[in-house]
This record gives structure tokens, sequence and C-alpha cells, in this order.
């Protein structure tokens, strides 16, 4: 017998570092890696044709062809974010609830810049959560808010959606149940992606972000602590034209102080120009910057000064609406080949904005990573997100299998028609 | 007796929520903002008036004149980083360690590009170390860094500073000292500035970055796992005209599985252009690359892609050029400043690069926030950083009070010269 070898030594790592995995989207791209000509209905990119080169060219020519300016925009700035930036962002907020007198800022004071508002949501979960936390998702939710969570050890709750937001009455369920089991003191708040969400389309009627938050409060006694709203609106400015998106839970002053907002100028304006945002209740202002100021001293300046002056100029806009008409146009497609080639059993979700909708199958089809009909997709050489990656691990439910995510943000009109088709096929002959 | 209101309740903050606390940086800013006139030698700013701003605004156009080109630049990049970058910074590792055979890119693999060299250092920090933790750091060192281990609850060992690196003696009492007490399973790694450290200027030789590898390897036993050194060579390449600056841990080949490795291009370039890096062991290359997906799924794209195009272009390289003259005549004017207006016992490093120096005072004068000579030196309109932020909290020996960081980063040769004087004539009116 040989002598044994010393064993290697482990790594070190942290809890964190242990518990994080990679992302189900990691997965994907991975496998639409392998099959260059496959046609990708999973991405969440947003549209390539439309980015705004010549524009963006001729912000930065204008920005750095005075000196003085031009050293600004590549010196660091303020550790909240750019001063103008925030001041736009404000009265776009305003505007976008309808808040005529924009003089009071109240709302949309306690304002963060970040590198996108998915650094943001990383930041508020790091400020509120510990190992064994709960938070309340939706059924389903964005599933990379999911990585983020289990990466933290932080256990979900769900409320399923409805067609104008999370079932009240089933959150109640939830709240009580928190309650009676004593698990409501490890409760700290409630995700909501309220616009055009991400993975449904659905987008949340501001009658159910009051009765959230009405129903918080009355929890709020037996968890011993605070309960946060928290609204993820990073497709708020993605609407269809015609559509008037409802107001955020910024309106409802009575709330103010328990809501947390998230928008980003990412996805309307361009993703490689990654900078977000969130407001935070004055409570949890400092904690949240001093947690940023750790992590980055602020946004790159760079980025916030071309925002700005996009802004500034009507660029912003401009691209905002030519955003809209090129992604209700892919919308429109999609819901037409679902129409002429998805059976009857299929129901599917209209979006009136944002870049996906969801698809639900007759439940004796499974549609995850590992069932015949993903495989058999690829095989047809379509990729789409598996519905089961954005469904938390509730131990309360059995999670849905049935269920696919289709994206229209990245794919052309002509990609979504095929890949459509041949979804429909593949999908026509497992039919019972 | 009033009846008792209901008492407010209270927020949810985690235990990371709850430890972080702002950096003294802000509040020296915030005395800085007091005083608009103050000249200050505390910023860890960047010189501002030899920033490449017509040589970004020519790049930009460059980047974003043909459409195809300019939709990669503004849409989401590799989660990684960009490709064009990735190769660029190792040749550029490669040559600054002598490597002529760059062939060989196994020490410049696992490369992760981060939102500056301060992300990547959360990103390591929260890969590796829990709650109780413990890392060994200089003393002094880096005051920011101590901020992100306060926050993730770390305790600091230390290790003074010699004149060519930590002290390797030192070092190993407190490796003994860990051992015999137990506390060495919770140690994680060693941190070390090595490139004109900040606060002290100091470069750390080969030699001692050898010998903290080869001691930290007869500790893993008993530690119990792997044991990591975290090189920070935020500063590498602004040594000064002349100076060769000593290879990076990279170059240790028997010993890369334990090195992590951190550099940055926005010191170098342009603070407001914020790009890092970091190179990582195999085995913990996946693990960060999880962590910095749930931040915030890359770096921003267009940023790398302006980086990537700065070196192709040889605009980096003159850039670091004209920024290492300029830094090196400021130093100089610091130096020859002390040299004329400090009394003899006040004893200065001469850093061979960099952006600060580093002064010792005698001990009864003492330098801390709360002290009669910071106090004094604001009433003369000048702030430096009091030298007590960049010594960790290390109950096994006492904390130094009188030392200050004099950064020549952002001041004019002027101010510098100004800021000197007013110090050294306080200074002297303080001398028994």
């Amino acid at each position: 017998m040989m002598k044994r070898q010393n064993a290697p030594l482990p790594d070190a790592l942290s809890a964190i570092g242990q518990r994080t995995t990679p992302p189900p989207i990691s997965w994907l791209m991975s496998e639409a890696l392998k099959q260059p000509d496959l046609i990708s209905l999973a991405a969440g990119f947003t549209d390539n044709q439309s980015l705004p080169v010549a524009a963006t060219k001729e912000l930065t020519r204008q920005i750095l062809e005075h000196s003085q300016h031009g050293r600004q925009a590549l010196q660091y700035g303020p550790g909240v974010g750019n001063e103008r930036l925030h001041h736009h962002t404000r009265k776009i907020l305003a505007e976008l609830d309808g808040r005529l007198n924009f003089q009071d800022q109240t709302p949309y004071n306690n304002l963060l810049i970040t590198h996108g508002s998915q650094q943001f949501l990383y930041l508020i979960t790091e400020a509120l959560c510990d190992p064994g936390d709960i938070i309340i998702v939706e059924d389903p939710t964005y599933f990379v808010y999911l990585s983020i969570m289990q990466s933290h050890g932080i256990e979900a709750r769900t409320a399923p959606m409805e067609e104008d937001g999370a079932s009240i009455e089933r959150l109640e369920d939830t709240l009580e149940r928190l309650t009676r089991n004593g698990e409501i003191k490890r409760l700290k708040f409630i995700y909501s992606v309220t616009y055009f969400q991400n993975p449904t389309g659905i987008t949340t009627s501001l009658e159910k972000k009051r009765a959230v938050l009405s129903l918080l409060r009355r929890y709020e006694k037996s968890a011993g602590h605070r309960l946060y709203y928290v609204e993820d609106a990073a497709y708020r400015e993605l609407n269809f034209p015609k559509y008037n998106a409802p107001p955020s839970s910024l309106t409802l002053d009575d709330y103010r102080d328990r809501i947390v907002y998230t928008g980003t100028y990412s996805k309307p304006f361009a993703t490689g120009i990654r900078v977000g945002f969130g407001i935070l209740p004055e409570s949890l202002y400092t904690p949240v910057l001093n947690i940023k100021g750790n992590h980055d001293f602020g946004t790159a300046h760079f980025l916030q000064v071309i925002l700005a002056a996009a802004i500034e100029t009507k660029v912003y806009t401009k691209q905002l609406n030519k955003a809209r008409k090129q992604y209700a146009k892919k919308c429109q497609a999609m819901v037409d080949a679902l129409a002429t080639h998805f059976p009857e059993e299929v129901h599917f979700s209209i979006p009136d904005g944002g870049l996906c909708l969801w698809a639900t199958l007759p439940k004796y089809i499974t549609t995850g990573p590992k069932s015949q009909y993903f495989r058999a997709s690829l095989d047809a050489g379509v990729l789409y997100v598996p519905g089961a990656f954005a469904f938390a691990d509730d131990p309360t439910r059995k999670k849905p299998n049935s269920t696919m995510r289709l994206s229209f943000g990245s794919a052309s009109v002509s990609q979504i028609q095929e890949g459509i088709e041949r979804l429909g096929k593949t999908l026509k002959s497992r039919l019972r």
C-alpha cells in the first residue's frame, strides 16, 4: 500500500463565497455559445440595432471639447452621484409620477447613483439582511435577484402574481403564517418588480402598491422593526407608446419612510453605460451610502456626465421614444407568432412594455433545463428561459415547472417569428 | 405623568448595515468644504490638470464612428471583462514583470475586470472572510481597506512597515502568537500595498514578497486552510521616471496558487473612468466571479472599450509618462518644502512614485483629528490626513498618533509649497 500523501489544503471561502452560485443565465449563455446560429429568446439584452451610437459620439465630443468640463467628467465625482444627474432623475420621476409641482422634492430625496439598479439591489440587501432573514418575493420574480438572496443565505417566501400585481390575499396568508410560527421577526422586506415585470410582463397597479404597504404596516409590531417595500422599477420607462403606466409607490406620501425605489438608465439608453439609481427612506440613506463607499467610492463619473448631457439635450427622450416603438413592434410580432403557432392550451401574457412575456404550458409539458421540451427546443435551434429559474425556493409551495420566459429585447422581428414557429412545432408534437 | 407613546419602530439593519461607518475621508472632505480656499494635502485625487481630455475625445470619436464597433461598446460585455482589455492587461503585467516571453500567460490567467481595484478588494474580502475572521495588514495601511474590514466584522493584526516592506520578523511574531492562542484558524490572508504604499510611499521588495509567501506556507497547516497573499498594486504604474519598480509576486511561480493581485487603470489614466482588475488563484476565480455577477453583471463595457483603445493607440503610455513626470515634480516640490520648512525632528519618506508621502513628528505632538495641531493646521488653511486613520484597530499594540499623510496628487506646486510652509510654521511653534 502506498503511503498516503497529505491532502491538499482547502480554500478558506467565506459563507458568501461558498453559497454564491453562477447565475442560471450564465449557463444559458454557455448553451447559446455552443450553437452560434441559435435564436436566443432567452437573453435579457436590449435591442442592439437601436443603440445611440452617433448620439453618444456627439455627446462625448461636447463634454470633452472644453477642457474644464472635460476634466470634471474624467475626475472622481461625489459619492452619492453627479449633482446634475440627481436633479434630472428627480425631475424625470416627478414627471412619471404626474407630480406637476416638482418644487416638492421630498419623495425623491435620498437618491444614490449606482452601477446599474443591480448594484443598488445588492447594496440594500447587504444593508438590511443577515443570513437566515426572510424576503417576500413575487412568484415568479426577477431571477438574478434570487441569486443575490441565495448568496446572502436569505430565505424566500412568495405571493403569486395576478394580472395587476402580487395577490394581496396570498400575501396576507404568508404574513399570517410568518406571524403564527414566529418567523416574522426575520422578515425584512417585500421585493416587487412593478413595471412590465421580468419575467411575466405584468404591471402592478397603484392600488396594489398601497395595499401591500398598508398590509406591511399592520405586521410591523409583530416583526418588531420596520418592514420595507422595495419597488424595482427597472423597466418603467420602456412602456409601449400610448400606454400610461401607473404612478410609483413614491406618490404614496403616508408610506414614504417605508419605501425603497430603484430604477436604471442602462436599459432605456445603453447597457454598456451602466448607471442606475436608488431612493431610500431617510434612516437607510447613510448606511447604504457608506456601504457603496466601500464598494467603489461612487459610480464612474464619466458615465454619469454622459447621461446628464443626454437628458439635457433631449437625446435621452428621443432614444426612449425610438426604443419604445421598437420594442412594441417586436412584442407585437411575438404575440402574433404565438397566436399563430402555439396551441390554444398555452396561455401567454400580453405586456404593455418591457422586454419579455411569459407563457404557461399544459402541466404535463415541463420546461426545465433538463426537460425533453427544453432539449428539443435547443435541437430546433431556439433558446428560452425555463420559468422554474424565476421561482424562489419557497418550502411552502411546489415550484411550477411548465412556464417559460420569452424575450423580444435583442432578437430581430424575423428571428422572433422563426423562433416562435419552431417552439410551437416542438410543442405541438408533444400535446396529448 | 403623561401616557407613554409607542416608541418608533427601529430600522432592521443587518450586521453589515450597522457596522459600516462613513470612511474617515468623507469627514475630511466635509471639513474641506467648509473652507473653500483650503489647501488640501489630504485628498487622494489625481492631478486634475493632466487628465487626458482631448485624447479621450478622440478615442470616443474613433470608437463610436463605426456603428458596429460603437454598438459593441454600448452593449453589455462579458462578465469577466472585455476580451481586448484582458489581453492588454496580461501584456502590460508581463512587461512590468520583465517577462520577455509573454506567450506564457499562466501567471496572468484568472483575470477579472472590476469597477476600480476598490471593488475587487471588496469582492475578495466577501469571498474569503466571515465576521470574526482575521486579516494581517501593514502598519500603517490603506485606510479605506480598513473600512471594508470593519464593515465585515473582520479583525486586524499588523506587521509594521520597514523601508522595503512589512517586517518579516514582526510578521512571524504575529503568526506565532496567532498559532499559540488558536486564532490562526481565523486568519485568511495578508493584505499588502506593495508599490509606493498609501500612506507611507514605501515599495515592497521582491525578496520581502517571497519571504511573506514562504512564511505563510509554513503556517497553513496550523490554519487548516490556504493562506493567501493579497498584493494591492494600485499605484504600480505611477513610478517616477528612471525608477524601476521591482516585479510583482506573480513572478514567484512556486506560490502562484496563493497569490491574489489587484491593479487599476483609474489612477494612471482618469479616475472618472473607473476600471480596475484582479488576478486570482484558479480555485478562487469562479467564486469571486459569481459574486461580481450578483454585484453588477460586469464592469461598464463602454469604459473598458475606451481603455482598450487608449492602450492600443499608445495614448495610455503617453498619459502615463506625462503623469509620472508631473507627480515626480510635485513630490520633489513637497520634499524640498519639507526640508526647508519642517524642523529636523520630523522624519519623512521620499517615495519613488505614487501620490503621497508620510511624515513622523516628535511623539509629544499628536496629529489626530481632535488634536491641537490638526485644528491649528486647519486654522492655517491646510488639511492633511491624520496618520491614525491608517492604523488598524489591532488590540496587540498601541496606535501611533504622531504621523501624517501628505498627498501631492491633486495640489499644485505652489499650493504644495505654501501648504508645507504653513504646516511647518504651525509645527515649529509647538516644538519643545
